[in-house]
């Protein structure tokens, strides 16, 4: 298994996580509703905090629940928690090991407050850890960069949101969606051909709102960590709040906008970005008005809900990171300075 | 009035602040106390944004609340707020006129919650639509890029969390602040000397940890808009679960690392840039074992209680980004592409 192979593995997450996963989340929602439940806090790191950013629109927009993201070193190192009283504690991590997370979970416990983790590794602290539990099951993950574990973090996250909700027609969306990623993954010879124009860009910018600001968050993050390039991702509104100053002709943007209600502002934004400030604009969109403005352009498959839309764009994402980081002759196994495992306190 | 004098007035900020605001938020505390608060939904932009990440850290830490950092465009855009039961909803903003922070506001009052907003402007749109307001009193602030008012900002806040639980022994270190700020301001000379040094960075990472995660935040915020440097900010723990493959030697790293309880889990983590990854460090702390590891060191006065620290170390991220910004003869009074007021939707 390489980190190709886990890339191109993700359309399948979709039909393991129905078939073993969705009565097991079924029951974790119907324990969810038996509470009073005011918000949730929820508690991550890395690839794992922007499944959680993505939880934070989906949650909130579907479920109508408030979404703090814990700082956990107030839990660790402070020993200063703030009281969880009805918060439904949320921890997300791919190995389940990180402590500073883990006492997160243990301290909503202790206040007697419903816990639930998703992890990839069922018998980790934890998975222990939490009163309710969903592994994500996306198998085996061996290179130290996370891919397939997040697209398996998004459904779960997905599947609870539809399971509290109870509606069967976004269920059906879900099930809908390994073509659309599918479609996406069958870029792969396009996005390849792309790594020699970015060989040297060594910055950047990734724009995205609502349910793709996770993306934004997670594609820069790949950037990063497997072919070193300083990005820095926003929200379209964030950036026209201070960071816009730091763009100039040919700084390279690039803009995750499917279609959906946060579509309009972020054409506006790229619309400006490319006709006063010149930039190098990259597009990752289903829409033709978007591709047309882009210097290089990434189409999404039409159809895919905006719900659903983090799930398919990301895998774009992942393939535009992994082939500058071979080209350039990095380790796409294994990134300089990093473990599969980080153990923070 | 220049930036620069934006800059060197903010001493005076403690004082004002005392003298015509304390017994109007000690009676805001008793308001709130009076509700049942299970969390704080704090709704901001920009260098606001990084005064609720302060409050984050300071109202969970002292006074056990947990804070949910809100996503704007569920009230504007989406038009899909989530439900805030036994929520205080908290705005803040210099200007109060960015449509998506008010309608956060306006949402928590059609919810019938307390609303709590922290402006600079107490005639603006999001004044009026707080049930409650703190006027945090930077008087007026002429340049783009916000300095005076993001300190008046966590002096609010951090006068807020004194009189929620009422504790004496704190408001007077608030009050001998404006010494400690003083001696910050004092090594002028110092920074403006490293101008030189720092020309031709265009880009860095900016690492800080529990309260001063926020300074990581503004003072990355302010080299992006000042001298459009792509600086991106980290927690130390974040940083390591992943952004850390970035650096190589020579790569800028400035760490934000005064006394307190994160101060041994920022040693180990630039101890480890410095011998290891060869980065070139700048360090702000008053620990000599943490200058003596620095290529470039900005000493704090010693004795500064670190829920306060924050204050004082932003004083020497503004010099900092200052200076440069001069000497590469870019405009410090308005940044390209800005506007003292950002309206998002």
């Amino acid at each position: 298994m390489s980190l190709r192979d886990e890339i191109m593995e993700q359309p399948q997450l979709i039909g393991r996580l129905l078939a073993n996963q969705w009565d097991h989340i079924q029951m974790v929602a119907n324990e969810i509703r038996e509470r009073e439940i005011n918000f949730i806090f929820l508690s991550a790191r890395g690839t794992s905090d922007h499944a959680g950013l993505y939880a934070k629109y989906l949650w909130g927009a579907h479920n109508k629940l408030p979404i703090a993201l814990a700082a956990p070193s107030l839990f660790s190192i402070y020993q200063q928690p703030p009281a969880l009283k009805n918060a439904l504690v949320v921890g997300i991590s791919q190995s389940g090991e990180s402590p500073d997370i883990v006492s997160v979970i243990a301290e909503g416990r202790r206040q007697g407050i419903l816990t639930l983790s998703l992890t990839n590794a069922p018998q980790s602290p934890m998975a222990q850890a939490g009163e309710l539990h969903v592994n994500v099951m996306a198998g085996p993950e061996l290179a130290v960069a996370a891919t397939k574990s997040y697209t398996a973090q998004l459904l779960s996250i997905a599947l609870l949101s539809v399971a509290l909700k109870g509606d069967k027609e976004r269920l059906e969306e879900i099930a809908r969606l390994p073509h659309a990623l599918q479609a996406v993954l069958d870029q792969e010879e396009h996005i390849a051909g792309l790594a020699k124009r970015y060989r040297f860009m060594n910055q950047c910018v990734i724009c995205g709102r609502g349910y793709n600001y996770a993306t934004a968050y997670e594609w820069s993050l790949k950037l990063k960590e497997m072919s070193y390039v300083v990005s820095v991702p926003y929200s379209s509104a964030d950036f026209r709040h201070g960071p816009i100053a730091i763009v100039s002709q040919g700084f390279p943007v690039f803009a995750v906008m499917p279609s959906g209600a946060v579509f309009d502002d972020l054409l506006v934004l790229v619309q400006n970005l490319k006709q006063e400030h010149l930039v190098d604009l990259l597009v990752i969109s289903d829409r033709q008005e978007a591709l047309d403005l882009a210097d290089v352009a990434i189409p999404l498959p039409q159809d895919i809900p905006e719900w659903l839309s983090p799930i398919a764009s990301i895998l774009a994402g992942q393939l535009f990171a992994y082939y500058p980081t071979q080209a350039k002759g990095f380790n796409t196994e294994s990134p300089r300075g990093l473990h599969k495992v980080t153990l923070t306190q």
